[in-house]
Protein backbone atom coordinates (compact mmCIF):
# COMPACT_ATOMS: atom_id res chain seq x y z
CA UNK A 1 0.00 0.00 0.00
CA UNK A 2 1.28 3.25 -0.46
CA UNK A 3 1.00 7.14 0.21
CA UNK A 4 -1.22 7.87 -2.75
CA UNK A 5 -3.58 5.12 -1.42
CA UNK A 6 -4.03 6.63 1.42
CA UNK A 7 -4.15 9.99 0.55
CA UNK A 8 -7.25 8.68 -1.94
CA UNK A 9 -8.87 7.77 1.58
CA UNK A 10 -8.98 10.81 3.17
CA UNK A 11 -12.17 12.31 2.82
CA UNK A 12 -12.33 16.05 2.47
CA UNK A 13 -15.55 17.98 4.28
CA UNK A 14 -16.00 21.38 2.34
CA UNK A 15 -16.43 24.06 4.50
CA UNK A 16 -15.45 22.38 8.39
CA UNK A 17 -15.72 23.40 10.62
CA UNK A 18 -16.38 26.80 9.21
CA UNK A 19 -17.35 28.38 5.55
CA UNK A 20 -13.78 28.24 3.07
CA UNK A 21 -12.04 25.56 5.24
CA UNK A 22 -11.22 22.18 3.07
CA UNK A 23 -11.35 20.09 6.16
CA UNK A 24 -9.23 16.85 5.88
CA UNK A 25 -10.91 13.99 7.69
CA UNK A 26 -8.02 11.28 9.10
CA UNK A 27 -11.11 9.07 10.71
CA UNK A 28 -12.05 7.79 7.22
CA UNK A 29 -8.00 6.43 7.27
CA UNK A 30 -8.94 4.62 10.93
CA UNK A 31 -11.70 2.81 9.15
CA UNK A 32 -9.82 1.54 6.60
CA UNK A 33 -7.89 -1.46 7.76
CA UNK A 34 -5.64 -1.25 5.00
CA UNK A 35 -5.18 2.34 5.19
CA UNK A 36 -4.53 2.58 8.78
CA UNK A 37 -2.10 -0.09 9.16
CA UNK A 38 -0.13 1.28 5.93
CA UNK A 39 0.45 4.81 7.75
CA UNK A 40 1.72 2.99 10.54
CA UNK A 41 3.98 0.88 8.32
CA UNK A 42 5.34 3.96 6.77
CA UNK A 43 5.85 5.78 9.48
CA UNK A 44 8.00 2.93 11.11
CA UNK A 45 9.63 2.30 8.05
CA UNK A 46 10.76 6.66 7.92
CA UNK A 47 11.78 6.25 11.47
CA UNK A 48 12.78 2.96 13.14
CA UNK A 49 16.33 4.09 11.86
CA UNK A 50 16.43 7.06 14.29
CA UNK A 51 16.07 4.76 16.92
CA UNK A 52 13.96 6.50 19.08
CA UNK A 53 13.59 5.79 22.91
CA UNK A 54 10.04 7.12 23.17
CA UNK A 55 7.38 8.16 20.72
CA UNK A 56 4.85 11.11 22.11
CA UNK A 57 1.84 12.03 20.73
CA UNK A 58 -0.91 14.93 21.28
CA UNK A 59 -4.77 14.22 22.45
CA UNK A 60 -6.26 13.26 21.05
CA UNK A 61 -5.77 12.14 17.07
CA UNK A 62 -1.99 12.06 17.80
CA UNK A 63 -2.64 8.90 19.96
CA UNK A 64 -4.42 7.07 16.84
CA UNK A 65 -1.19 6.77 15.10
CA UNK A 66 1.23 7.35 17.68
CA UNK A 67 0.49 4.38 20.38
CA UNK A 68 0.38 1.81 17.46
CA UNK A 69 3.67 3.36 15.83
CA UNK A 70 5.41 2.92 19.79
CA UNK A 71 4.29 -0.86 20.14
CA UNK A 72 5.60 -1.57 16.17
CA UNK A 73 9.16 0.08 17.39
CA UNK A 74 9.18 -1.27 20.68
CA UNK A 75 9.26 1.36 22.96
CA UNK A 76 6.60 3.53 25.37
CA UNK A 77 4.20 6.17 24.41
CA UNK A 78 3.73 9.23 26.15
CA UNK A 79 0.54 10.85 25.95
CA UNK A 80 1.14 15.09 26.01
CA UNK A 81 -2.94 16.20 26.82
CA UNK A 82 -5.14 19.12 27.19
CA UNK A 83 -5.18 20.51 30.59
CA UNK A 84 -6.55 18.73 34.22
CA UNK A 85 -6.29 15.01 32.57
CA UNK A 86 -3.15 14.04 33.57
CA UNK A 87 -3.18 12.84 37.33
CA UNK A 88 0.52 12.82 38.22
CA UNK A 89 2.94 15.66 38.20
CA UNK A 90 3.08 17.93 35.10
CA UNK A 91 4.59 20.77 33.75
CA UNK A 92 2.55 22.90 30.91
CA UNK A 93 3.23 24.91 28.04
CA UNK A 94 0.67 27.52 26.15
CA UNK A 95 0.35 28.84 23.17
CA UNK A 96 -1.57 30.81 20.46
CA UNK A 97 -4.31 29.54 18.61
CA UNK A 98 -5.95 31.66 15.75
CA UNK A 99 -8.44 33.34 18.43
CA UNK A 100 -7.18 32.43 22.17
CA UNK A 101 -4.78 30.45 23.86
CA UNK A 102 -4.43 26.78 24.25
CA UNK A 103 -2.28 25.07 26.55
CA UNK A 104 -0.71 21.33 26.87
CA UNK A 105 0.59 19.16 29.46
CA UNK A 106 2.98 16.01 30.39
CA UNK A 107 3.38 14.24 32.95
CA UNK A 108 7.05 15.16 34.65
CA UNK A 109 8.06 11.96 35.10
CA UNK A 110 7.63 10.73 31.57
CA UNK A 111 10.57 12.47 29.68
CA UNK A 112 14.56 10.91 31.47
CA UNK A 113 16.94 13.51 30.46
CA UNK A 114 18.36 12.34 27.08
CA UNK A 115 15.45 10.70 25.65
CA UNK A 116 15.48 10.93 21.92
CA UNK A 117 11.58 11.15 21.85
CA UNK A 118 9.64 11.13 18.08
CA UNK A 119 6.27 13.54 17.75
CA UNK A 120 3.37 12.02 16.09
CA UNK A 121 0.43 13.97 14.84
CA UNK A 122 -2.44 12.85 12.48
CA UNK A 123 -1.96 16.19 10.70
CA UNK A 124 0.19 19.33 10.50
CA UNK A 125 -1.29 22.60 9.53
CA UNK A 126 0.33 25.74 11.17
CA UNK A 127 2.82 23.41 13.72
CA UNK A 128 1.40 25.12 16.63
CA UNK A 129 0.67 22.06 19.15
CA UNK A 130 3.73 20.38 17.91
CA UNK A 131 5.81 23.29 18.67
CA UNK A 132 4.25 22.94 22.20
CA UNK A 133 4.70 19.54 22.48
CA UNK A 134 8.44 20.10 21.63
CA UNK A 135 9.07 22.65 24.10
CA UNK A 136 7.75 20.21 26.64
CA UNK A 137 10.00 17.67 26.10
CA UNK A 138 12.92 19.94 26.03
CA UNK A 139 12.29 21.37 28.82
CA UNK A 140 12.10 18.24 30.87
CA UNK A 141 15.56 17.73 29.24
CA UNK A 142 14.65 15.34 25.97
CA UNK A 143 15.50 15.93 22.61
CA UNK A 144 13.38 16.21 19.73
CA UNK A 145 14.77 16.53 16.25
CA UNK A 146 11.63 14.60 14.14
CA UNK A 147 8.24 14.75 13.92
CA UNK A 148 5.60 12.69 11.71
CA UNK A 149 1.68 13.29 10.65
CA UNK A 150 -0.32 11.35 8.15
CA UNK A 151 -1.55 14.34 6.42
CA UNK A 152 0.26 17.28 6.03
CA UNK A 153 -0.94 20.93 4.90
CA UNK A 154 1.95 22.26 2.89
CA UNK A 155 0.61 26.13 2.65
CA UNK A 156 -0.06 26.27 6.21
CA UNK A 157 4.04 26.83 7.13
CA UNK A 158 4.07 24.68 9.74
CA UNK A 159 7.03 22.79 8.32
CA UNK A 160 8.94 25.55 8.59
CA UNK A 161 8.25 27.07 12.08
CA UNK A 162 9.00 23.34 12.94
CA UNK A 163 12.16 23.46 10.97
CA UNK A 164 13.22 27.05 12.65
CA UNK A 165 12.95 25.07 16.13
CA UNK A 166 15.39 21.76 14.75
CA UNK A 167 12.20 19.73 14.19
CA UNK A 168 12.40 17.69 10.60
CA UNK A 169 8.95 16.76 9.39
CA UNK A 170 7.55 14.22 7.60
CA UNK A 171 3.73 13.63 6.23
CA UNK A 172 2.98 10.42 4.31
CA UNK A 173 0.21 12.75 2.27
CA UNK A 174 0.64 16.53 1.15
CA UNK A 175 -2.40 18.70 0.41
CA UNK A 176 -1.59 22.15 -0.45
CA UNK A 177 -3.90 24.76 -1.96
CA UNK A 178 -6.68 21.99 -2.61
CA UNK B 1 3.88 -10.98 30.11
CA UNK B 2 1.34 -11.67 31.98
CA UNK B 3 -1.67 -9.86 33.47
CA UNK B 4 -0.41 -9.52 37.02
CA UNK B 5 2.97 -7.76 35.44
CA UNK B 6 0.57 -5.03 33.89
CA UNK B 7 -1.46 -4.62 37.18
CA UNK B 8 1.82 -3.75 38.73
CA UNK B 9 2.93 -1.40 36.37
CA UNK B 10 -0.68 0.45 37.04
CA UNK B 11 0.22 3.45 39.16
CA UNK B 12 -2.12 4.37 42.07
CA UNK B 13 -2.70 8.45 42.36
CA UNK B 14 -4.74 8.57 45.44
CA UNK B 15 -6.92 11.82 46.11
CA UNK B 16 -7.12 12.23 42.00
CA UNK B 17 -9.20 14.23 41.02
CA UNK B 18 -10.70 14.57 44.50
CA UNK B 19 -10.12 13.12 48.20
CA UNK B 20 -10.94 9.76 49.17
CA UNK B 21 -10.51 8.43 45.56
CA UNK B 22 -7.74 5.96 44.42
CA UNK B 23 -7.20 6.92 40.93
CA UNK B 24 -5.70 3.93 38.57
CA UNK B 25 -3.45 5.50 36.03
CA UNK B 26 -3.23 3.96 32.87
CA UNK B 27 -0.56 6.33 31.42
CA UNK B 28 1.93 4.55 33.38
CA UNK B 29 1.39 1.29 31.42
CA UNK B 30 1.58 3.06 28.33
CA UNK B 31 4.77 4.40 28.90
CA UNK B 32 6.14 1.09 29.44
CA UNK B 33 6.51 -0.90 26.60
CA UNK B 34 6.54 -4.21 27.98
CA UNK B 35 3.55 -3.26 29.91
CA UNK B 36 1.65 -1.84 26.49
CA UNK B 37 2.32 -4.58 24.33
CA UNK B 38 1.31 -6.96 26.41
CA UNK B 39 -1.99 -5.32 26.78
CA UNK B 40 -3.34 -5.20 22.95
CA UNK B 41 -1.71 -9.01 23.24
CA UNK B 42 -3.97 -10.36 25.65
CA UNK B 43 -7.06 -8.34 24.33
CA UNK B 44 -5.80 -9.64 20.76
CA UNK B 45 -6.11 -13.59 22.19
CA UNK B 46 -8.92 -12.71 24.44
CA UNK B 47 -11.51 -11.77 21.25
CA UNK B 48 -9.53 -12.52 18.01
CA UNK B 49 -11.87 -15.80 17.89
CA UNK B 50 -14.93 -13.85 17.55
CA UNK B 51 -14.37 -12.38 14.33
CA UNK B 52 -15.39 -8.67 14.92
CA UNK B 53 -15.77 -6.26 12.18
CA UNK B 54 -15.00 -3.19 13.82
CA UNK B 55 -13.36 -1.77 17.09
CA UNK B 56 -14.87 0.72 18.61
CA UNK B 57 -13.13 3.56 21.13
CA UNK B 58 -14.46 6.08 23.05
CA UNK B 59 -12.23 9.54 23.01
CA UNK B 60 -9.44 9.98 24.55
CA UNK B 61 -7.86 7.27 25.97
CA UNK B 62 -10.21 4.47 24.21
CA UNK B 63 -8.14 5.19 21.24
CA UNK B 64 -4.89 4.23 23.03
CA UNK B 65 -5.56 0.70 23.06
CA UNK B 66 -8.57 0.25 20.73
CA UNK B 67 -6.84 1.92 17.31
CA UNK B 68 -3.16 -0.34 18.09
CA UNK B 69 -6.11 -3.40 18.34
CA UNK B 70 -7.50 -2.87 15.18
CA UNK B 71 -4.28 -2.61 13.46
CA UNK B 72 -3.58 -5.99 14.94
CA UNK B 73 -6.95 -7.58 14.28
CA UNK B 74 -7.07 -6.55 10.74
CA UNK B 75 -9.85 -4.21 11.21
CA UNK B 76 -10.98 -0.90 11.24
CA UNK B 77 -11.16 2.10 13.70
CA UNK B 78 -14.31 3.74 14.93
CA UNK B 79 -13.76 6.26 17.11
CA UNK B 80 -16.65 7.44 19.27
CA UNK B 81 -15.61 11.07 20.48
CA UNK B 82 -17.10 13.97 22.21
CA UNK B 83 -19.77 16.61 20.78
CA UNK B 84 -18.41 18.58 18.00
CA UNK B 85 -15.23 17.00 16.95
CA UNK B 86 -16.28 14.86 14.37
CA UNK B 87 -16.46 16.29 10.73
CA UNK B 88 -18.88 14.14 8.86
CA UNK B 89 -22.83 13.45 9.81
CA UNK B 90 -22.93 11.92 13.41
CA UNK B 91 -25.77 10.61 15.79
CA UNK B 92 -25.27 11.56 19.45
CA UNK B 93 -26.62 10.17 22.84
CA UNK B 94 -26.44 11.30 25.90
CA UNK B 95 -25.85 9.99 29.41
CA UNK B 96 -26.03 10.90 33.03
CA UNK B 97 -22.51 11.88 34.73
CA UNK B 98 -22.18 11.86 38.75
CA UNK B 99 -22.99 15.39 38.46
CA UNK B 100 -24.86 16.37 35.02
CA UNK B 101 -24.96 15.11 31.65
CA UNK B 102 -21.65 14.06 28.84
CA UNK B 103 -22.25 13.58 25.28
CA UNK B 104 -21.07 10.80 22.69
CA UNK B 105 -20.73 11.35 18.75
CA UNK B 106 -20.04 8.42 16.19
CA UNK B 107 -20.00 9.12 12.30
CA UNK B 108 -23.29 8.10 10.92
CA UNK B 109 -21.85 6.31 8.34
CA UNK B 110 -18.94 4.32 10.62
CA UNK B 111 -20.65 1.48 11.36
CA UNK B 112 -23.09 -1.03 8.40
CA UNK B 113 -26.10 -2.83 9.32
CA UNK B 114 -24.94 -6.09 11.21
CA UNK B 115 -21.45 -4.98 11.51
CA UNK B 116 -20.10 -7.01 14.83
CA UNK B 117 -18.43 -4.24 16.61
CA UNK B 118 -15.68 -4.74 19.93
CA UNK B 119 -16.00 -1.58 22.26
CA UNK B 120 -12.37 -0.89 23.81
CA UNK B 121 -11.74 1.29 26.84
CA UNK B 122 -9.17 1.97 29.18
CA UNK B 123 -10.78 1.52 32.23
CA UNK B 124 -14.44 0.05 33.35
CA UNK B 125 -16.16 1.92 36.10
CA UNK B 126 -19.62 2.56 36.50
CA UNK B 127 -20.08 1.90 32.36
CA UNK B 128 -21.89 4.93 31.56
CA UNK B 129 -19.41 5.78 28.62
CA UNK B 130 -19.28 1.72 27.30
CA UNK B 131 -23.14 2.19 27.49
CA UNK B 132 -23.77 5.30 25.89
CA UNK B 133 -21.34 3.61 23.00
CA UNK B 134 -22.72 0.74 22.68
CA UNK B 135 -26.50 2.46 22.54
CA UNK B 136 -24.78 4.98 19.41
CA UNK B 137 -23.76 1.61 17.49
CA UNK B 138 -26.65 -0.25 17.84
CA UNK B 139 -28.78 2.59 16.38
CA UNK B 140 -26.84 2.51 13.27
CA UNK B 141 -27.63 -1.37 13.05
CA UNK B 142 -24.55 -2.63 14.77
CA UNK B 143 -24.07 -5.30 17.15
CA UNK B 144 -22.54 -5.38 20.64
CA UNK B 145 -21.37 -8.15 22.57
CA UNK B 146 -18.88 -7.78 24.17
CA UNK B 147 -15.99 -4.73 25.69
CA UNK B 148 -12.15 -4.77 26.64
CA UNK B 149 -10.87 -3.03 29.06
CA UNK B 150 -7.11 -2.67 30.65
CA UNK B 151 -8.75 -2.08 34.69
CA UNK B 152 -11.53 -3.12 35.91
CA UNK B 153 -13.24 -1.30 38.86
CA UNK B 154 -15.27 -4.01 40.47
CA UNK B 155 -16.67 -2.25 42.72
CA UNK B 156 -18.64 0.00 40.93
CA UNK B 157 -21.13 -2.01 39.27
CA UNK B 158 -19.90 -1.47 35.31
CA UNK B 159 -19.91 -5.21 34.47
CA UNK B 160 -23.23 -5.64 35.90
CA UNK B 161 -24.70 -2.41 33.84
CA UNK B 162 -23.75 -4.11 30.33
CA UNK B 163 -24.46 -7.32 31.23
CA UNK B 164 -27.95 -5.85 31.68
CA UNK B 165 -27.57 -4.79 28.11
CA UNK B 166 -25.80 -7.94 26.72
CA UNK B 167 -22.91 -7.05 26.42
CA UNK B 168 -20.07 -9.62 28.45
CA UNK B 169 -16.98 -7.71 29.79
CA UNK B 170 -13.08 -8.80 29.79
CA UNK B 171 -10.42 -6.38 32.04
CA UNK B 172 -7.19 -7.16 32.08
CA UNK B 173 -6.46 -6.52 35.41
CA UNK B 174 -9.00 -5.87 38.58
CA UNK B 175 -9.59 -3.06 41.26
CA UNK B 176 -11.25 -3.90 44.18
CA UNK B 177 -11.51 -2.02 47.44
CA UNK B 178 -8.26 -1.28 47.45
Amino acid sequence: MTAEYIKSVVKTVPDYPKPGIMFRDVTSVLEDHKAFSSCIALLLEKFKPYKFDKVAGTEARGFLFGAPLAIEMGVGFVPVRKPNKLPREVISESYELEYGMDTLEIHRDAIQPGDKVLLIDDLLATGGTIAASAKLIRNLGGSVEHAGFVIGLSDLGGAEKLAAMNISTYSICEFAGE
